[in-house]
């Protein structure tokens, strides 16, 4: 099917469509890649005044269930809710697949709500770019509440910040904030801290932590917003703190949006995928170059094999195939 | 002075001449960096069977007191000792500077020790990429145990991780662990773990959070070598723990060497560089073809005014300047 055309059914809400155009923009073939390319442009002038939100946290935390309650809520204020994921690791990692249907039980069987998984394979930056495509191609099929899910114990999340408007981490009290993996930069992100699990006997110790973070956030530099993050307690099994929780990413949204900030942000946003999709290109075509991956083995054994030094050898590689600076 | 006589010179212990080879490799002027190249090179083949060591912890840990300290016990047992930092944020960092000579009193006037400060600007990989061919040059000048100071709050610390031979994690009781920026990658790549500052009032604390985090430790995934990090405790002050501290460290160097994994180590670290360095080539090259510039520039202005798609915006960069793949 012509980009133009997979794009008029996607724009008419065609479920089947938006899923063949996300397929595109996560294939590497040429061809595939050239019409991604075509319909993310389209997409990307269709844009609806939608809201991103990057949601985080480590394994374990209940980012399924929060989000399946969360999509809920903001469906019932009558938005469409789109659930993607940017999983660094959804090859090798062993627990959940981030964006797995069947940990959204409800989401998954309402028909405003649209859940994909993360793209696999490649770098995490190619990951994180595909999914920002994504985002754009379900904008244009009208879903104006994004959340992107991704785990907050390495470099996910940094990416997930090039994608959202909002930031929510998740964190679970008593589960050892020191092995939650949990750093300064994520903390320094997140519009709002989020305490699951507030239920049961895990709540006092929840009340307890979350006041604990309350002085430890407030030590933390100012955003660019001069808000610092909230902290809200929440439940997905009782629903608790939920509707707050809708309640205060609208009202951000909105002040975000009214302030400008919001444009201003996802125009850096643009300007980091282009520098990423620079990046990206570059090291394809120069891989593709003939002659390149002989060479290139040869001299990765040669620096194995301890017969040559990385730095003559790198230079030899860059010599061949381009010019000097 | 021509590289072959720069290197003679280094090689007979010419502390001037070491300075000299190292502002080369930190250069990024083009002649100099063929110099450098040069100077890698023939350091490379000079090897001798030294140990490096990453020491990595949050600043106020106490890390320049501790190699202070630590550089001296090795210096004792007749050892020459070089110290370099690896320091991502030098330039923007309101604290202390990684390798700040005035922080090692004793190490700073001793004959056998070298201090030098981490190279300034230019990107993360960059940085440590001249750290390492800094590390090659101290090792060809005598220096047989080179200590890399970093800071464990970001990425650092894996960059570190592609130059040690072990790593040593300093960590302070009572400092708040949340907040201390631990990630699970640092914990799993340290040999050693520290706790610095045991003595005075802090002891017992010290004590209490060393049997914490024995048990947290056990709880990580197996090393290479199948040991997981022991945890020492000490003190700058009064010395406790820093004999014990080397001792463990020339063991696991020991065994490391003779079990093979060392130079195997090193091998897959000479890969992961000989990689960043293709990498920093081409963007250094790519950047630098006739006409990117401006090209750039209005492709750049295009994106954050909204004219343009970052996607279309890339490619069609690329295909001004490199042929399809």
């Amino acid at each position: 099917m012509a980009p133009e055309e997979l794009f008029r059914k996607l724009r008419a809400g065609d479920r089947a469509a938006l899923g063949r155009a996300i397929t595109l923009v996560e294939s590497t073939r040429q061809l595939d890649r050239e019409h991604a390319r075509q319909l993310v442009e389209l997409a990307a002038h269709a844009a609806a005044p939608g809201v991103r939100m990057g949601i985080t946290g480590i394994p374990g935390v209940g980012k399924s269930s929060l989000i399946d309650t969360l999509g809920m809520e903001l469906l019932a204020r009558g938005h469409r809710v789109a659930v993607l994921a940017v999983d660094p690791s959804s090859a090798r990692s062993g627990g959940s697949i981030l964006g797995d249907k069947t940990r959204m039980e409800r989401l998954s069987h309402h028909p405003d709500a649209f859940i994909r998984p993360s793209p696999t394979g490649g770098t995490l930056g190619g990951v994180a770019r595909r999914t920002r495509e994504t985002i754009l191609l379900c904008e244009a099929s009208g879903y104006d509440r994004i959340l992107v899910e991704t785990v907050g114990v390495g470099q996910s999340e940094l990416e997930v910040d090039q994608l959202s408007d909002l930031n929510v981490l998740l964190m679970i009290a008593g589960a050892g904030d020191e092995l939650q993996g949990i750093k300064r930069g994520i903390m320094e992100s997140a519009d709002l801290v989020v305490f699951t699990k507030v239920d049961g006997e895990n709540a006092a110790r929840a009340r307890l932590a979350a006041a604990e973070w309350g002085q430890a956030l407030a030590l933390l530099p100012a955003r660019a917003s001069g808000r610092s993050p909230e902290i809200l307690l929440t439940s997905a099994t009782t629903g608790q703190g939920v509707a707050e929780l809708v309640e205060r990413l609208e009202t951000l949204a909105h002040e975000e949006r009214e302030s400008g900030r919001l444009d201003h942000r996802r125009r850096q946003q643009d300007l980091h995928w282009l520098e990423q999709m620079i990046d990206e290109g570059l090291r394809e075509r120069f891989a593709a170059m003939p002659g390149m991956t002989a060479m290139r083995k040869a001299l990765e054994d040669d620096v194995l094999a301890g017969r040559r030094e990385a730095a003559g050898a790198a230079a030899e590689l860059l010599d061949r195939f381009l010019p000097r600076p």
